[in-house]
């Protein structure tokens, strides 16, 4: 059997390359790959079954790094793969080069986007469910580090793998004992291993400690995860930092520091000679790839969802027309899949559920493993429609900032927004939703305020699938306004009210719309005209309509939302107009809300029908 | 032994007062509340020890309800403690009232905000803590439901918990078995208390299953965690949501409903009959509080750090400067704390540690609780500075929510912030946490560009004791441009370059405070003359100076900031001035950006001197 001398020296190349990297670059993470190397290599060279010159045949295994920062053993792993050339490695965390200093999807060999810590096992799980929904074989690898398993998304993780059974999800420790500026916790208090060992098992998973530099340990306890597993599995091994480098193996003080050129040639003969035999091999093992067959591709198609039945006036909060438009949308689309956080009810998912139980998922409250496994599901070719309260997306902020940089066109519903949801406080409010979402890259953020719109958006975003998108919905119901044919491109936005004798244009959305609307009722009794949009694109932004109607407007613009105004509708509004010499007031929540009832609390924020008017009444006419 | 009569009709009243509550406010959170009512009755009549009347004695045994939907057992407590009125209680939130649907600090009879779940964990951790640090002896108790098990933020806390040896933390968990729209996890996979236990036990907590509606066992529990204590402990009480009333107990879909009044009605009877003893009790049992002893208060001074011996062109990164200023600080004021992510090496928290040793917690990669264990230290009295990558506060996003919901004064310090870190890549980057902390209600958001200025800020932060503070700091050196003494007010700004043909005037902050000096430098030889602005407090922001500025310079500004856009410096500035009638033009981080060097990453961006000279040819003279 020649197979262990030949992933010996692989591992040998692999080190090396990752001192060259480093040391070529001037920076990265070298010990936190040393530590690695060996697990690596008896992944790609031996258990994972994959095709390795068609990184996207939906039937490989699929391998995640979790610890983005060991991003060069990746790369290395890759040159030896036979993908990347000696060049590219050597471009690592260069401008020019896709090899960045944490795996992007620039890079086209990556699973994610990672470098924030702790999310690659909630993307595994969610890829795991994926294999379970399609009826795929592939196994899910998620390869952490010890210092991330104290973030709590790793422990949301555990918990929904063991609920959703995924026996398909196998994760690998790599228990090199250092953080970054301390041992990890587990370390400081005992054996580590055990420790984590205790604690898996615990959340019902099935967990072995393996010398995460034996390779036929390694080979060994990979075949039977592989072959046994009843429940998701974690590998906890038992590696070194810097492994095979003495000069910094096992010491603190190396975490994500390149040695100088005259360090690394040190280090490449201690390397040597630690592993002597690896060095000099030369015994031709032929690799065989495992192969697996080639999967099923589906198709991005473009959706069209029929016509909805909604009639004008009718009063339905938009937070169920969201439910029942993913209802619509599930019929004409099988890769819809819909996640929710335990408040299924709230979001009106649960419509969802009724009518595709297969196709929904249950979260619980665990909103960043949520977020989590909707990348797992995206990269997996599903559309996911991921639904909590919009004031508890802010739980995954970490992951929906890294699933942006990982391009996952994850579709969010917020519901619950601002403080027109009322006596439940302001701790449910969602009033900073809409600045997180837009400083998301690319994202798109819609807001409709009735049910008409909200069921072509939904539709839109179904069809989006370059970014983020999110859809900010009402708690309280509101009546139809639009025809059910009214179309609601992204980008967009509604001139609701328009005459030759306007002193102002109004900007509204969602809640804030029919106040705006209510304002330009109770101003036309007394003689004065406003105009009124109804923002229902957020970003991007309809900047062309709104200067338009603005310079009809004598050149002012009021916005009200039911949001804070730092990043809001106002702040968009007046950035974007900002060198058309249009004056911008801006009615937005300021101060802390309270319980109350929902109208006493838009009159308390001064976004109400009466605080337009006023505003209104306010301005030089 | 006439206690457990006592406590059997207290508990009854407070289930009572829960039903009345509800259903006269016409909603809230009745069936939790119910389920939590025995536990709620031994805590506050048996097991803890505080002074009724004297909330804020610092002696005082915690409380915190994580489970903060069930506020109308927290407030019925209180009435049946002495503290309340009936009427108290019927103003349930009322607008007027401030019982409010989850608990805020404007009830003064809370121990934290609560609403968002999971949180309550970490906050008692950090109370606990600080008994430690300040050795006093109370306990802390956590009160959380089943369902918020799930949130990875209970397993941070109870990782580190179990790492600083916490034996004065009790936590209990409600299990009722219902979440709001199913049943936990757990319990739909077998036994819940069950499994919590082998979940804490496995993470190092002694846990106890107990029926939480038998008041013996419950005074029993308490009584041995209260005495044995070698590490934190968790007390798993089985109960029933809604017990006691037979129409809801133990069923799904009563999840923050409240009752009809006709239902009220039978419900009230069905506990009569239930409790038909402790309804009619008439025993007269004296409850005696058990008064700790009157704690030393600790008074607020104004703090002042001596003058830094910082030195003109000196290049030190803010960074740095954090850490050292920390240092300063903790050697004039005793209070002051630093938590930190385990980035001490790059945020130089580590500068504070070795100074400071036993006033620094090393949190690990668990930020989420690191946030909570900073407002239970705040709220003990301590001024805790908690120092991360600035992109990774944006995992504690809705702690921050909370903690400034509930005034809580944490002051924050947000490293490598920006394109300008370089290499590390995007995910490392800092670039929506202005806008995350712009948006948390009368929050404080500073940048300092220099080493002087970060000193300074530090010690205005100590000083403000009112909401949240945050410190953005850089990766890179910067030179000092400053003086030690001058001083910077939190709301000021610097006009550092100003002259009578100015033709706009560029705003920097931080990193690009240089580039606008460069850009001005750059101008001059070509006879075009900028003012410049250095923006170190974006929040307040110096408006008036600002406009009075740019009045002199054709009325323009120029922004330009190491972040998006959305919610930034350019849209801050360009909605403050709205209505001035002057243009603002944004230079601001747009795109993804990648790995590179920090030059090249700000050329990339378009925010460097080469862009802001750009953008000033641009303009029409």
């Amino acid at each position: 059997m020649k197979l262990i001398p030949f992933l010996k020296h692989t591992a040998y190349e692999m080190r090396r390359w990752s001192l060259l990297m480093t040391t070529n670059a001037g920076s990265g993470h070298a010990t936190s790959s040393l530590s690695a190397a060996d697990i690596m290599t008896v992944l790609f060279f031996y258990a994972m079954r994959y095709d390795p010159k068609n990184f996207n045949n939906s039937n490989n295994d699929r391998f995640i790094l979790s610890k983005g920062h060991a991003a060069p053993i990746l790369y290395a792993t890759w040159k030896e793969v036979g993908q990347l050339t000696k060049q590219d490695l050597l471009s690592y965390r260069s401008f020019e080069s896709v090899l960045e200093g944490h795996p992007t999807l620039r890079f086209p060999y990556t699973e994610a986007a990672t470098g924030a810590l702790g999310i690659g096992l909630s993307i595994g799980a969610g890829e795991a469910l994926c294999a379970k929904l399609d009826t795929r074989s592939y196994k899910t690898f998620v390869l952490m580090g010890d210092s991330e398993v104290s973030e709590g998304s790793i422990w949301e993780a555990a918990q929904l793998a063991t609920y959703y059974k995924l026996n398909n999800i196998i994760g690998i420790i790599d228990c090199n004992r250092l953080g970054q500026s301390t041992p990890t916790m587990e370390a400081l208090e005992g054996d580590g291993p055990e420790r984590f060992k205790k604690m898996f098992d615990a959340f019902g998973w099935h967990s072995e400690i393996v010398d995460g530099h034996d390779m036929q340990s390694l080979v060994t306890v990979l075949d039977e995860a592989r072959a046994n597993a009843d429940r998701p599995i974690m590998i906890i091994a038992r590696t070194k930092k810097g492994y095979g480098v003495a000069l910094m193996e096992d010491k603190e003080g190396y975490h994500g520091k390149a040695l100088k050129p005259d360090q690394e040639k040190i280090a490449l003969e201690q390397l040597r000679e630690k592993f002597a035999d690896a060095a000099s091999y030369s015994d031709g093992y032929q690799w065989n790839p495992k192969m697996p067959g080639v999967g099923k591709e589906s198709k991005k198609q473009i959706i069209e969802m029929p016509l909805s039945a909604y009639k004008k006036g009718e009063e339905i909060p938009t937070r169920k027309a969201y439910g029942q438009s993913l209802v619509a949308l599930g019929g004409v689309c099988e890769q819809v899949v819909s996640l929710d956080g335990e408040v299924k009810n709230s979001t009106y998912a649960e419509l969802f559920e009724k009518a595709y139980p297969d196709r929904f998922y249950q979260c619980f409250i665990a909103e960043q493993n949520m977020i989590g496994m909707g990348i797992g599901f995206n990269r997996r070719g599903f559309i996911p429609f991921i639904s909590t309260f919009a004031s508890f997306f802010s739980r995954a902020h970490d992951q929906l900032r890294m699933a942006a940089i990982g391009q996952a066109s994850l579709r969010l519903a917020g519901s619950h927004a601002g403080v027109s949801i009322g006596q439940d406080g302001p701790s449910q409010m969602g009033l900073e939703d809409i600045a997180m979402m837009r400083g998301l890259p690319e994202s798109i953020v819609l807001y409709p305020c009735d049910a008409v719109s909200t069921y072509k958006l939904v539709n839109e975003m179904a069809n989006h699938h370059e970014s983020i998108s999110y859809l900010r919905t009402t708690r309280m119901a509101t009546p139809i306004i639009y025809d059910t044919n009214e179309s609601f491109p992204v980008g967009g936005c509604k001139v609701l009210k328009q005459s030759s004798f306007d002193q102002v244009l109004v900007i509204g959305a969602g809640v804030t719309l029919f106040e705006a609307l209510k304002a330009h009722e109770e101003l036309a009794k007394e003689g004065t005209s406003i105009a009124v949009i109804d923002l229902y694109s957020i970003k991007p932004l309809d900047v062309k309509t709104i200067i338009s109607v603005a310079r009809t407007c004598k050149n002012r613009i009021i916005t009200v939302e039911d949001h804070y105004s730092a990043g809001g509708i106002g702040e968009a509004v007046a950035a974007a107009v900002s060198t058309e010499k249009i004056e911008v007031y801006r009615l937005a929540v300021t101060h802390l809300p309270r319980s109350g009832k929902p109208d006493e609390l838009l009159a308390d924020a001064g976004i109400d029908a009466e605080a337009i008017v006023k505003q209104v009444h306010s301005l030089r006419s």
